[in-house]
């Protein structure tokens, strides 16, 4: 490390939990992003809140800068480390500390993924609904406001999440929130914290709110002659109330690397909408029936289903795996991620321009999308060495997000701001930008936290 | 008013919108809370975002206070005046801006009322769902992060908006949020005005989600022998995971108060839950088989149902006006409300000790509680010229926001802080108001907007 005093007070603490090897810090250097990686000068891996108030407090007081790192699966750069800073590796933050069965609400350290707080729930009746493809760290979905394919019915990080244990800047540990269903008690801290990127503190535990397994869960597939029958569908789909849980669209792209990366039997090479319904038996027969009436309107096929609990598996497992098909379609190539959000009214413009501009650049470009809640993704597979493809995509990418502004929609649905979209932030939110820097400042006055994230 | 200036700046801005009259004064000097009245120098009342601004502007020139005013029906002081200060009254910002029917989004000005929303809605097959007692502004209820009996289901201020117009302390207008379903783009700053409480700016307009209408709206009542048999039926029904669209109950003598208030038919004077359930004719029906059969097991009455919908919206009004029938109890009384919320497992030992504590004191407090979300209030009623009654009253609050407060709960579920509760906000969030107060500070250097709410 550049400092040595800095060095030895850490080592001090974490003993051999800091790392200054060169594998470990490449380890940590970036995301599943497109960025070249950058090593921090160290690595290190606290075992709880103390430590992390400790190394925090070492980093304020010597101007070192911070990059919380979870299970580094963020697409937009968040996780690349600082040359002249360390990255804390929130992995030995994995424990389930508690979970209220009768409330319907746990607590977790900020390292349990997704997939482990459901196994743990799955015999108790509840399970934890938010679903990003990876199988991210809670703390890192609460960092970048993360959601999924059940947002739809569920909600996103920002309605689950209903208190957090933060490190601040200076040190301090705050438990912000509270246990209940609501409460007015002050400035709502928790969804501050809540997609911050780890720029204002480290969020180190989640409390979460829960839903009990529905009685009866089904799945369908459903293929369409063209992207825009099926966008039309999904969104007649919403407009019409139903609840539906899931409502996932895959171009015919996206559909073809999918098949075969995933093994799909029995699907077509089609533009194509994965349903599921939660509910009661009936509840759920009166919401398929109309389902399906709006899709053979739209000219969708006869809904294909998952006829047992291995096959749902499979069909969701796929629509998680879509990024990662996408990246196993040729060695060193980079995917770029679009991640707009519009109305769902505005949806099927959005996603037409979409599909014409890309015709129109030439690009590869399979795309699958949120229908329900208005949002998609168009991954765009380059070559990293061309700096004119790259150029290109952030050609179409300016372009789709301009679009996704005129229609009144936002430039990140869910994936955050991170580095990638730090020019497109300021677009949507010109008026804003003075605020949360004040904000920043505020609570991070030496900016420490994860700097050159959402803003310069 | 104490400067010349201000008052023909002011003047200039505002002509005959500004006044200066005791009785107006005397108007907006508090809000139906149990404080005594405190006039403001002068009372505004602009047009447009605009107006609001330049007013902000001058009194963050000159260090004059203001109060934000809506509707006037905060029980928490938070409409108090300031004495040094000037009122903004909102009533003029009374428009519905635009109703999106096919997204189920709209967005009105700060003082539009629920009521009025829901009038301009329901020929569009759309409503909007948070329904505190009174017909509140839509601004109002942001500011303090309301909620109401429809919580349970939908959720609360801070799940229902989506984005804001918020006039800053130093005059800038900014736009908060974005109509899409979700958005990660950058700080959460809608949802740091959500209960802000009027302490960080003015909110002059307010972006919301609206619900479709369901199907099948059925409303019935179940008395019960005691009042912990009610609350375990209303827990139990939560716990298995019904989705009632309402679960309200009335202990005896708020039943007695409100028969007689509002002209309730058929009721009996006991402890009673008021439902509805929302959905199609059979999902309703599956709902309520399993509500009536945990009802029965703790002792409740047959379901009595509201035939129509005119009896439907007599026991909503009922339900609504529960304060106002304890208010008409007598002349020249005040209502001390609680509103502590619990996690649902809890309830029943807190609403006990409530009752208890009550009864030891020799209280006269009528008890209603959203037992959905865990939260209940009881309403004391007492002589303001008793000094002693009241320090009874404060001391038995006390007790409860204690007992609330080791069951894991907050001491307010809806209400928010305001005057009333700064007390019990240090007890329940000790490290949480330095990062409260910084944040205030950065927006509010010169401490202009609503200073003496949430917290000193």
């Amino acid at each position: 490390m550049k400092s040595d005093i800095l060095q030895k007070e850490l080592l001090n603490i974490l003993g051999d939990r800091f790392s200054e090897s060169e594998s470990v810090r490449t380890n940590y250097s970036r995301g599943e992003d497109i960025f070249d990686p950058v090593l921090p000068q160290a690595v290190v891996f606290p075992n709880n809140n103390e430590e992390i108030s400790k190394i925090i407090k070492l980093c304020n007081n010597n101007n070192v800068p911070i990059t919380p790192f979870g299970t580094g699966t963020s697409l937009e750069g968040h996780a690349l480390g600082n040359q002249n800073g360390i990255t804390i590796s929130l992995e030995n933050m994995n424990k389930i500390l508690k979970i209220n069965e009768e409330d319907f609400d746990c607590r977790v350290q900020a390292y349990v993924t997704r997939k482990q707080l459901n196994e743990e729930l799955k015999d108790k009746g509840l399970f934890f609904p938010i679903d990003p493809g990876a199988d991210a760290s809670l703390g890192g979905m609460a960092s970048t406001s993360a959601s999924g394919t059940m947002a739809v019915r569920y909600g996103t990080m920002k309605t689950v999440v209903s208190g957090l244990t933060v490190i601040l800047p200076n040190g301090e540990i705050i438990n912000t929130g509270v246990r209940t269903k609501k409460t007015s008690a002050g400035y709502n801290l928790t969804n501050l914290f809540i997609g911050s990127e780890g720029t204002l503190g480290i969020i180190s535990e989640v409390h979460l709110r829960l839903s009990p397994i529905p009685e009866n869960i089904m799945s369908a597939v459903c293929h369409f002659p063209n992207l825009e029958s099926s966008v039309q569908a999904a969104q007649e789909i919403i407009q019409y109330g139903i609840p539906v849980a899931r409502i996932e669209m895959l171009n015919k792209d996206q559909m073809e690397i999918s098949i075969n990366y995933s093994n799909l039997q029995n699907m077509e090479i089609k533009p194509t909408l994965f349903f599921e319904f939660h509910g009661s038996e009936s509840s759920n027969k009166e919401s398929i029936e109309i389902a399906q009436e709006i899709t053979k309107n739209n000219q969708g096929t006869e809904f294909k289903w998952a006829q047992s609990t291995e096959e749902k598996n499979k069909i969701w497992q796929a629509r998680h795996d879509a990024y990662y098909a996408v990246k196993s379609q040729g060695n060193n190539i980079r995917v770029y991620t679009t991640d707009v959000c519009v109305p769902i009214s505005n949806l099927v413009e959005c996603i037409k321009f979409a599909e014409n501009e890309i015709s129109n650049y030439g690009l590869k470009a399979p795309m699958v999308g949120h229908v329900g809640d208005g949002n998609f993704h168009a991954a765009i597979i380059y070559d990293p060495k061309k700096k004119e493809d790259y150029k290109m995509i952030r050609d179409f990418s300016d372009k789709l997000v301009e679009k996704a502004l005129t229609l009144e929609g936002t430039v990140t649905g869910e994936h955050g701001v991170g580095v990638q979209k730090k020019d497109y932030l300021l677009k949507e939110h010109p008026d804003n930008i003075s605020l949360m820097k004040s904000i920043k400042k505020t609570i991070d006055p030496n900016n420490i936290m994860n700097p050159g994230k959402i803003f310069d």
